[in-house]
C-alpha cells in the first residue's frame, strides 16, 4: 500500500526538465498551500532529474506568492553535476505565477562519512504520550488548518501554552512528530518536516499566519525511522521580519535536518 | 577619496541583466577568491537592477566552482518585483565556467518599522584595544591569505588559541571586524563579512581550507558606523560537512545579520 504523502509529492516528467504536479487541498493552512510541502514537491522533482544523487544536501526556496491546491509546474535547471554532488535551480509555478524559485545541491547522504563530531544537543523532551497530540486542536482549528490531519504531532507541554491563549514569550516550539499514516521520514519529507510546525511567533504571543520570504533547509543524514523531533526557535523579531530556526532529530538521537526560515511577522 | 571596497565590488552593465565585474587579486584565499567578496560583488549587481530596493534582505548563494582573480559577468533575473519587495536569481560567470548561483529577495532596509523585540544576546568582547589583532599573523599566512590586509579584524583571546597551535574545541571564533580604509559598514558589505572570519573549524583544530557549499545571509538592519562584531559558531560536524553560523552586530549593539552556510570539512 502507498502513502498519501507519496501520492501528494508525486511529480511527473513532461518535457526536459518539467515536470507536472497535484497540488492536494489536504495540505491547506492559513492562506494557502503548506510551504514545507511545496518544498518537498520542489524537492521529488529535483531528486528525479538528478539520477544518483537522491538526496537534498541543501535546499534554499524563495516564496514569491501563495500557492493554491491544484496543478502546477516544476520546472529543474541543473546548474553543475559532477563528481559527488550536482546542483540545480527548480522553479514552481500555477499558470503564468510563479510561486516558489529555488536552488538546492543533492548528493547520496548514504555515501557520506559516518564521522560526527557534533556538539548539538538533543533537546529534551518528555515522552509522546506524554506530550498533547494535535487532536487535541478545536474544531474550527482544523477546518482552517487540513494540513493537521496529516500530522501526528505531539506538542511538548511547556511550549503548547498558546494554544490556551498563554504564550510563553520565549520563542520557542517543539513536538514529536510523523505523518499519520505511519508513512516513515526520508530526506525528502524532511523538507517538508522543516516548516510543519505552526509558526514559532504562535509562542509570543502573535498567532496569525507567517508568510515565508526564505527557507533553507540542510539535510544531515537519512533519518531512521519512527519519531522525529522537531525544534522551532526565534531570537530576533525586528523590522516586521523574524527568523525562525528549525532542528529535526531523529529517533536514534541524531541531527539529521537543520533549516533557517525569514518570514514575516504576523499582522 | 573613494575606498577600495567600492571599485573592488564594481560591475558595469552591459546587456539587459547582464554585469561586468573585475574580481580583485586582493581577495585571494586558500583555494580560491573569498566567498563573502564574491558575494558582495554579486550583491551589487543585484542592486544595480532593483531601482528603489538598494538593500539585500535574504541572498542564498551556491558555490559552484573557484573563482580567480580577473574579468567575471554577473547576470540578473529578476522573478518577482512587486510590493515592497523583488526577488532576484543572479549567476556569477568566468568564461565558461559557472561560479555561483544565488537567489535573494531586496527591499528598502530603512523603510521597515523600529520594532525590535529580539531575544537575542550581544556577544561579550572585550575592547578592540585587549584583542588580538590580525596584524600579528606571521608573514607566510599573510602571503596566502592577502585578503587579511583588507581588514582591522581583533580577535577575541579565548577563541585565538588555534594561532598558537592551541585551538579551543569549541567551534566558536568571534572578532571585532572593520575594514582597514575605514569604509564604513553597509548592507552589502555585510555580505562580506557574514563570510570574512577564519573557518571556524579552525577552533576545532583543523586549520585548512573549508569550502563553502551553500551560504544564505540575513540583513536585517543597516549597520550603524565603527566596528561590528562578528561571532561564527558550529555545532553539527558530520558526514565531512558542517554548518557555519555567523552572527553581525553593529556599534549600536544592533543584530544587523545573521547567515548560516554549510561548508566542506578541511581535509
Amino acid at each position: 500500500m502507498g502513502h498519501e504523502f507519496d501520492s501528494h509529492i508525486e511529480v511527473t516528467r513532461q518535457d526536459e526538465g518539467s515536470y507536472a504536479a497535484d497540488l492536494a487541498p489536504g495540505w491547506v493552512v492559513g492562506g494557502g498551500v503548506n510551504g514545507g510541502y511545496l518544498l518537498a514537491v520542489v524537492g521529488n522533482a529535483l531528486r528525479t532529474s538528478l539520477p544518483g544523487k537522491p538526496d537534498p544536501i541543501a535546499v534554499s526556496a524563495y516564496y514569491l506568492s501563495a500557492s493554491v491546491p491544484g496543478p502546477a509546474t516544476v520546472s529543474v535547471d541543473v546548474r553543475r553535476d559532477g563528481g559527488s554532488i550536482a546542483t540545480a535551480a527548480a522553479d514552481l509555478r500555477q499558470g503564468e505565477d510563479a510561486r516558489i524559485t529555488a536552488l538546492a545541491t543533492y548528493g547520496d547522504l548514504g555515501a557520506l562519512g559516518d564521522d560526527v563530531r557534533t556538539t548539538a544537543e538533543e533537546p529534551p523532551m518528555p515522552p509522546p504520550e506524554q506530550c498533547v497530540p494535535n487532536t487535541m486542536a478545536p474544531p474550527e482549528v482544523l477546518a482552517a488548518a487540513p494540513l493537521l490531519e496529516r500530522f501526528d504531532m505531539r506538542f511538548h507541554p511547556e511550549h503548547v501554552g498558546w494554544a490556551v491563549g498563554e504564550p510563553s514569550g520565549n520563542g520557542v516550539l517543539s513536538a514529536w512528530f510523523r505523518l499519520a499514516d505511519g508513512r516513515e521520514p526520508d530526506p525528502i519529507s524532511l523538507l517538508m518536516v522543516v516548516d510543519a510546525l505552526p509558526p514559532v511567533t504562535f509562542d509570543l504571543g502573535m498567532p496569525g499566519w507567517a508568510p515565508t520570504l526564505e527557507l533553507t533547509a540542510h539535510v544531515r543524514a537519512r533519518p531512521a525511522p519512527l519519531w522525529l523531533k522537531v525544534r522551532h526557535a526565534t531570537r530576533n523579531m525586528a523590522g516586521g521580519m523574524f527568523e525562525e530556526d528549525c532542528e529535526v532529530w531523529d529517533s536514534t538521537g541524531r541531527l539529521v535536518a537543520q533549516s533557517r526560515q525569514l518570514a514575516r511577522q504576523p499582522r
